[in-house]
């Protein structure tokens, strides 16, 4: 009896406090396929990127979610690698089993992009500028194509195709990955039901792309870069780094920086005002962050996602309103509040077009300071949201 | 008859459209003083600082309004050099006969910065890292002390000390001019009777602080820096033209960009999904603006500058709170809507410490999508309540 009302109250907890990690143990698979050709018309041979999966296709396989990853993220979206895996997946809180985005329904699908950044974190698999070009067994650097959304989708789509899905339940993704979730939706009307863009943007504006023109500009700025053939050699560390910086940043906000770190030097007995050598607490931390980032990244692989990202406006169609009419899914759009990098105005602009054009739309802010990252790391304050738009 | 309703009619447009630029020829004038001794405690030999003024001194010499400068300006804040100048001071909107700040009524007194960033510009003058060092015959670069926003009060003290002025009718400034006045209020609480500070900020918080660690970083990453011995040699103009480029952009808003840009290309037949080598239109514009600021700017002075910044907090009293405890003048705040920059927030936190301390605090924001730079462009907005304000 005593165990059946602790199971009753574990159920309860369940129910009212969805707190715990995806269950089961993730495994980094790899797609491939032996050619792809880009939008733009060139085909690269050998095209392998990463995957992971967490849940199970049902038999009608019309229960998958996609997630997109966001800019400087891979596809590990949540659970753990091994038992004692301290970190998991950045959307851990809000997928699992009995999560918003619950794994005990549905069959998440989460992918690396082409191009991704963490080139040299074992479990990040992408294909881009660092890999070995098979026609002269040296890597591309910048010989690699110029590549865009639609091509990060279409890869998807390959890796969808080769499961055997043929409907999405929605795909949803961060930041960058909320961009993919507008392209897939108007790539590929028929098979999106849902999307939840959360921190996204439907196009990158003139104020965006002037922010990837400053985000990208340290690294050809390093001496070391030497127009993208360095690898090797020494690489360009510092102008990564500096990018890295930049992004970091750009993703939070002035109440977050105020709150942990205040005006605190770096070390109490090296005032900032004595010597060019003595930093404030956040300038240290955002060094550290930069470098322990760059150390995993891949600099040519910066450049291909700004340029993918500066040359992103949903469909292609020349303008954003022309795009969203391709666009049938429903619509679930989730803001930060605090957000200096893609603001919740650009947002509230996607909704007004897809009103005016007749289509259901859904809007939800992400309150708190955290700025950018809190389409992230506060995600888990959406999860009702996403769990009843996902049941709608 | 005609000629007297004539008149009549401009008067009558003079008081309610006062559009006219200040009408007297400015000259840039040199303030000198044999020896300085920064808050640091180092003497800097021969500081020469240069300053314009508009109007007269009256008799009792308490009619003076003192302008401070932006971070990128210079002390040409009204009027044209010559009958044929095209382009008047950066507030000449607000500054002149009949205008808010009335010349007719008011001395201003505008004076360039200790390490301002202009150095080959013919009409600032200033004394810095770019300067010849008396003791060695060549310039200081980074052996130049580290100087902070009460040097370049003190400086401005003793100009205002050398022309026989006692009170400040006010004090004013956009950005760092704005800082400059806090740091004034605090610093001579009997001299300053009154503070305008437009789109600022009364201390640097982390946010900020971080913002002008990014900033600065491209030029120290440049190997033409070569830890600031650069002068007569090759100068770091790449990395200072990346610096520049991101204050630019920081300075506007996405509103702006949006309306002046949109995604458009820099030439109709160069997509830059193309190719490496082309740009949107902003990217290009950027470029051009930031290069032309570059040639006449110096990069060590805007390593000053940031630390100047970075270092700032009202009064230097361990908090922000305690700083404008010092503060006596009369205060009002004129932040800008859009600012991305110096954030609207800013300035409403400094209202409540004000308020709560029981002091005269008045409020008003600049409408516009113009950022941070509405506090230069858009000031005439903020115009009649300036009047106001310098009549009390």
């Amino acid at each position: 009896m005593n165990r059946l009302v602790g199971c009753l109250t574990a159920l309860l907890l369940l129910a009212t406090a969805p707190t715990w990690a995806y269950d089961g143990i993730v495994e980094k698979k790899t797609f491939s396929i032996a050619a792809y050709t880009t939008v733009g018309g060139t085909t690269i041979k050998n095209v392998r990127v990463g995957y992971e999966t967490y849940g199970t296709l049902n038999a009608g396989k019309d229960n998958v979610i996609l997630v997109a990853h966001f800019y400087s993220g891979n596809s590990h979206a949540a659970g753990r690698y091994t038992e004692t895996d301290p970190t998991p997946g950045y959307w851990d809180a809000v997928i699992g089993s009995g999560k918003p985005v619950d794994t005990d329904r549905f069959l998440v699908v989460s992918s690396d992009t082409l191009v991704n950044l963490n080139v040299k974190d074992p479990k990040t698999i992408t294909t881009g500028p660092a890999s070995i070009n098979p026609d002269t067994g040296r890597p591309y650097g910048m010989s690699f194509p110029i590549v865009t959304m639609r091509d990060f989708v279409n890869v998807q789509k390959a890796l969808l195709d080769s499961l055997g899905v043929k409907k999405l339940h929605a795909v949803m993704g961060a930041s960058m990955g909320a961009i993919q979730s507008f392209e897939w939706a108007a790539a590929y009307p028929d098979v999106v039901e849902r999307i939840v863009p959360v921190i996204g943007a439907a196009e990158l504006n003139a104020y965006g792309i002037g922010w990837l023109n400053v985000w990208a500009a340290p690294i050809m700025l390093d001496p070391r870069w030497k127009g993208g053939d360095y690898y090797g050699k020494e690489e360009p560390v510092e102008g990564l780094a500096l990018a890295l910086k930049t992004v970091t940043l750009h993703a939070r906000h002035y109440g977050w920086a105020s709150s942990a770190f205040g005006r605190k030097w770096a070390a109490a007995d090296r005032d900032p005002a004595k010597s060019w050598d003595n930093k404030f607490a956040i300038e240290e931390t955002l060094d550290k962050i930069a470098l322990a980032r760059a150390r995993v990244s891949d600099a040519n692989s910066f450049l291909y996602l700004a340029k993918a990202n500066q040359l992103f406006v949903t469909g292609h169609r020349g303008s954003l309103e022309e795009g969203l009419r391709d666009v049938r899914a429903k619509v679930l759009l989730v803001p930060a509040k605090s957000d200096l990098l893609l603001f919740p105005d650009y947002s509230r602009q996607v909704a007004e077009i897809l009103k005016k054009q007749g289509k259901p739309v859904q809007y939800f802010e992400i309150e708190g300071e955290g700025g950018h990252l809190d389409g992230v790391v506060s995600i888990a304050k959406a999860g009702e949201v996403i769990r009843k738009f996902l049941s709608e």
